[in-house]
Formats: structure tokens, C-alpha cells, sequence
């Protein structure tokens, strides 16, 4: 469904795959990017999860989500090691078979000095049947793409080369366009007028974030629509409160 | 349910609540700090979930994740704005009616200038019926806690405080531990070998975690298990193993 949506909005999951980021040893900066990347080309991050390197865990999230949203894309779980669980689950989640798809083979064959496209390396290459690659220009090994599911790699580096090679073939829908005003005092100065402006400008989404500096409390107040003259109009009567608020 | 659990296992979820993470406006560090804490503490978190400002969103994610897991963790949304929907939403979900909290409007009424408890800062103050409040040392206004949801601020500050104001209640397991062995090679060389040292050692979990630094693949092995002995075994194995592959 590439292009724009009839409705104009285009939705999506992110699904972290990986023991590491539930454990702290890792911390998680894929759904950061994920939500920065798909918010500036039009797609509405509307859930995200992280999950263990468990059989069923995997299963069951990505058939959650691919149910719920246009898109899901996962990080994680698909190098060469045992605990590289998930290309086999998307297939089990799919009720496809897992096959060593002849394209990752030559990718990966090509990569490697002759002899060393061991049994381990071969793992990278096994794919549901049906899938699509996704191009990894970092270090070869292929993500894929299968119905409304988009399968990456965990390393920040390497998963933000795959949102690259995918973002041209994703539908999008009108972006979600945001305004910040800053104001200088704690939110709960400036709760009830934020509530009215909220209430005369229903096609905005407007939220109320603070922040502890030093033990001084501040809030940047975020207004968010599809549609600039609304935005504008609703982000001017919040920096009026804000003005009024300060004087 | 303090104190050390029979089967040694307490599990968690962890639930971030915000429009701005999905956005990518903020970048949660709550997952990470909660992960680190939780390992720290004995109790194994095992899922995390990102969800929007949106009241059956909150819901179905708070009632989906208390039903699978010992103890459910949120952050986000209990301030005193239009967009602060966690506490009604966790009433909701458990069924029981949001109140006026004597307690909590004490501790507010205190804090505030004569006068100056504002309905908006009243709002901090509702509170589901039948739970108990989580102190907040940082800015007063407190989180709680119904049946096994506790229910924290997103500010960082403040919900690591109020983690810390609860460790001493929580159940914990017999702590997972780890030992980490760095190997100066792709992970696809050693994958083999670990694969065969997982299989010898079932009690253990055995993750290999690539890294690429200036485009030199290296590889962090860590070995995971309740038992310090089991542990111990495993890691040599693992060590003998990139030193026999090193050389």
C-alpha cells in the first residue's frame, strides 16, 4: 500500500525483540528512533513493546500487533547465535516454513571468504517463505519484510540502514505536524487554561511536560495536528496563557 | 506478598504511558532504569510496553499485563493537566470508583501556598478507591498503588524516587546473575560453539550481543543464571571457547 492513505493516517508498532533491554544490560534506542523516523514520514507510532527472546512471547506479540496496525516493525533476534530466535517465530506466528531463501544465501555467500559461509552464518539466511528482503548495507545479513511485518536487526546502526531501504515503500499518511511553547513556571499554573484552549481547538492533540531542572520545575507544552492553520491558531493561544501566566 | 517468593521468581511488566514517547519527543530512560533496578533487586522484568494517551489504550494495557505478571510498574500520566488520564484509567480498568484522596489532598494542601491547592492541582490528589499512595519526595504529588499495579511519574527523578519508596515492599526472587565475556570477533564465528555450550548448560541463558565499532565487528557474550556455580561453568566454557578461536 504504498503512497498516501485515503484517511490519512498510516499506523504502526514497534516490537524490541531481546533478553538484553528487559535485563538492562542493553538500553533500548531503536523505539526512539522508530518513533522520530515515522513521525517525520507520516506514520503514527501507536504502540511499542519489548518482549524476551521466548518462543511464544514473540509469537504472540507480532500476531497482536499485525492485527491491530497497518505496520509492525520488529528489532532483534535475527544474527547467527542460538538465542537468534525470530525469523523462526514470524514464520510459526505467519503459519509459514522457515526456508534458507536462495537471495540471502547469495548475499551472504558473496560476503564471505570462500568456505567461510559456515552453518552458523547460514542461520542469517533463513527466511519465511514468502518474505521480501530488506537490504542491510552495514554488514550484509538481510532483514525482511512479510505481510504487514517488517523484521530488523537489534544494532541501532544496522536497524536504521533498514529503515532506510524501507521508508520509500511505505504508505504514509498526512503528517503529524507539532508546535512547542515553552513556559517557565510548573505545569499546574497553567493546567486549567491548557484544558480550555484543549477544548476549543478539539482537532489538536495538546500536552503539558515537565520538567525538574535543578529543582525548578518548567513545562514545555506540546500542540500537535495534521492541519497548520489549526495547529497555529491553538499553539498562539497557548503561548497568550503562557504570556499572561508569566506577567 | 514482601519477602523472598517459593518458586524464586517474581516477574514484571513494565508499562510507559505517553503520547511523547511514541512521538518521539521524548525518549523514554524509564525502561532501561527499571530494567537495571528490577535485575538488581530479583525480580525478572519481562515485557514493556509503550502506549498513547488514550483511555482504552491504558486500560486493556494495564489490564492485559496485571493478569500475566506478579507486578505491573507504569510511569506517566499523573500529573495535574487535561492530559494526565492514568489514574482514571487505572480505576477504571480495576473496576473501582477515582476519589478525592484525604491523604493525598493532605500532603498537597501542605505543600502549596495557602490558597493555592488549585482544581488543577486537586486533580493530583484522585486517587482509585482502595489504594495506597507512593511517596514522592521530589514534587509531593504521590503515585499509588491498587492490587499489584504501582502507579509512578514519568519525570525520571521522580519515578526513580518513588521506586526507590517501594523497593522495600516488593516480593523479590533469588537474584538472576550474570557474567559477561567480551570476544574480539564477529559473533557468527563463535556462534557454533556457543550454541553447543548452551545445549551443555540448560540452567544457564546464554545471549551474544554484536557490536560494531568503526566498522569492526565485535562481540559481548553473556551468560545468565540464578545458580553462581552453573554460572561459573558456563562462563569458562564460554572463555575457553574465544580463547581457543582467538588464537
Amino acid at each position: 500500500m504504498t503512497g498516501q492513505k485515503a484517511d490519512n493516517v498510516v499506523t504502526a508498532a514497534f516490537l524490541v525483540i531481546g533478553d538484553e533491554i528487559l535485563s538492562g544490560r542493553t538500553k533500548d534506542r531503536n523505539i526512539g528512533f522508530a518513533a522520530d523516523y515515522l513521525t517525520s514520514i507520516g506514520i503514527d507510532l501507536k504502540e511499542a513493546r519489548v518482549v524476551p527472546d521466548e518462543r511464544e512471547e514473540i509469537a504472540a506479540a507480532v500476531n497482536a500487533l499485525r492485527a491491530r496496525y497497518d505496520y509492525v516493525f520488529t528489532s532483534g533476534g535475527i544474527g547467527p547465535t542460538h538465542d537468534d530466535i525470530t525469523a523462526e517465530c514470524i514464520a510459526e506466528a505467519l503459519g509459514v516454513p522457515l526456508i534458507l531463501d536462495p537471495r540471502a544465501v547469495a548475499i551472504l555467500e558473496a560476503h564471505y571468504p570462500p568456505g567461510q559461509f559456515t552453518p552458523a552464518r547460514q542461520r542469517m539466511a533463513r527466511i519465511p517463505q514468502g518474505a521480501d528482503l530488506i537490504e542491510n548495507k552495514v554488514s550484509k545479513a538481510p532483514g525482511f519484510k512479510i505481510g504487514n511485518v517488517y523484521v530488523m536487526a537489534g544494532v541501532p546502526a544496522i536497524m536504521q540502514a533498514m529503515m532506510d531501504a524501507i521508508a520509500p515503500t511505505l504508505a504514509t499518511g498526512k503528517k503529524m505536524l507539532s508546535e512547542t511553547v515553552p513556559a517557565d513556571m510548573p505545569e499546574s499554573r497553567i493546567a486549567e487554561r491548557l484544558a480550555a484552549i484543549q477544548d476549543t481547538h478539539p482537532q489538536t492533540l495538546i500536552g503539558s511536560y515537565p520538567q525538574a531542572d535543578n529543582g525548578k520545575f518548567t513545562t514545555q507544552i506540546v500542540i500537535r495536528s495534521r492541519d497548520e492553520a489549526i495547529l497555529k491558531a491553538a499553539a498562539e493561544d497557548v503561548a497568550k496563557a503562557v504570556a499572561e501566566l508569566s506577567g
